[in-house]
């Protein structure tokens, strides 16, 4: 089954201590649908400005992405700039320039209309309304989203959750949204909000989902070296999503292994900057790792 | 089979936000002892004052642990204070009375110079030396440290590296040892160090276990509520030595559920203050711990 995935696309300019790139492809929704078409077919939704390489339109067809949703508009691309410490764990946005992204207000395509499986990538939670909106009967719907909303448009966030089949979120957001220290008081907090299944990412750590069956702690593939974690997270929800998507059965059946598989897409963000070892990865990549990480858990 | 243990058997005087608790029984290697217990004859070494409450000695000893080489001498015991912030993740020392420690250098009992599993738990690493030194064929060394041993006796503990089977330290501890942020890496130059076996400990994160097998990620039990934390890594080190003195066939093949047997009392001994909680455990209740955790991480 297709999944609809809306937020942003980008250019993103990265500073590492070893390196910095500029302009590469980037943007939530970017990383979720490269994830996502792995797995499952995707359509795009999102906009960039007339200043977008054409390099990266390619990248999205050869992973065979819908670009229908996706319009490109005289401007420019919205640009994020950021520099992350040695250590990976922290970054400073250097820059962040909205460009075209500062008036999008998509229409969904017709066909688009009907699809069953949502990801609200991250983006401002108005806008993930806006879509949301417009789409018929959603089957399952995730979101995902970061501290600036939080911050600056809790409201339209905690509206937005009502919505939700699932949410996923960071260790640190989900502190700053129920005040909790520990993680498993939190998700229970975060599920009187509405969603029925909640992920915590922990980055390195795994991460914790927790849902009608109760708790499935899924362990992170070890990386013995992190060149850039940008989009990771958007990758693990693009990854979860599209296995879902694609998965015969009921949703709690497979969920276990979606988020296995997100963990493992993510691991492969992390070994290149942007989307370029993504790019690179296959499916028979992605298997290997889930059996070396069912091995590397298994007592 | 049993275990000899040696380290720290002390009062701590534990404050958290919620309470203040005085003399409590602490120390590294009681909390190691009655942790192993569960699973193993446990023979303690240590050195304790004349002020030691009796009920303690009642304690070790309804957990059947040998007191044979458990020293009383004039003084006071070891004393311990320290307070933890609202999310237990940091603590500070707010006393420290070495008492009876500070003149401390055990002569083993003889039939303690026979014993094949040792567990140096946390103290000097000359102390642990000078216990292991006197241990005729040990078949199983396992220790334990602490930043404090990093910072003003690292010549010892990296002469101590080489002679242990098994080397057990936290996150940061291994960042301190070795300079390296990634856990996994950090990993690789420990063994350089000498100890076959290294497992990283990462708190409510689980651990990691390295040896020739490669690794094994181990989880950690969710608990909802932490009470104190004291004691944590002695419990978790006393499990894994206690199951793997305890199992049949070889060390490879029982490694990885000791250490989920391990992080199970662990977990036991965070739910109360000192050893308050982990006393009262039965072996089925952890037998279930396990089970659950094999149900939580399973996919």
């Amino acid at each position: 089954m297709s999944i609809l995935i809306v937020g942003s696309t980008a250019l993103d300019s990265i500073k590492t201590p070893q390196a910095e790139n500029p302009r590469l492809l980037g943007g939530s929704a970017s990383h979720a649908a490269v994830a996502a078409s792995f797995f499952s077919p995707v359509q795009l939704v999102g906009v960039v400005g007339d200043d977008f390489p054409r390099r990266y339109l390619a990248l999205y067809r050869r992973h065979l992405i819908d670009l229908e949703g996706l319009q490109v508009v005289p401007g420019k691309t919205f640009h994020w700039s950021g520099e992350y410490e040695a250590n990976m764990n922290h970054r400073r946005t250097l820059l962040t320039e909205l460009g075209v992204f500062e008036t999008f207000s998509p229409t969904l395509p017709a066909r688009h209309r009907d699809s069953q499986f949502v990801l609200l990538a991250n983006i401002a939670p108005s806008l993930q309304h806006h879509v949301l909106g417009q789409v018929r009967r959603p089957k399952f719907v995730a979101a995902d989203t970061m501290d600036l909303w939080l911050n600056i448009a809790l409201p339209d966030l905690l509206k937005l959750l009502k919505r939700l089949d699932l949410f996923v979120l960071n260790d640190s957001e989900a502190h700053q949204l129920t005040k909790e220290d520990n993680a498993f008081t939190a998700l229970k907090k975060i599920h009187k909000l509405g969603p029925k299944y909640v992920i915590i990412k922990k980055g390195s750590h795994g991460s914790i989902l927790s849902g009608p069956q109760g708790f499935f702690l899924c362990p992170a593939y070890p990386l013995h070296k992190v060149v850039d974690p940008t989009g990771a997270g958007d990758s693990f929800l693009g990854g979860v999503m599209g296995f879902l998507a694609a998965a015969k059965g009921p949703i709690d059946a497979n969920f276990r292994r979606a988020i296995v598989y997100g963990s493992v897409v993510a691991s492969f963000c992390c070994e290149g900057f942007g989307l370029t070892r993504t790019t690179r990865t296959t499916r028979a990549q992605i298997d290997q790792r889930v059996k070396e990480l069912e091995e590397l858990s298994r007592f």
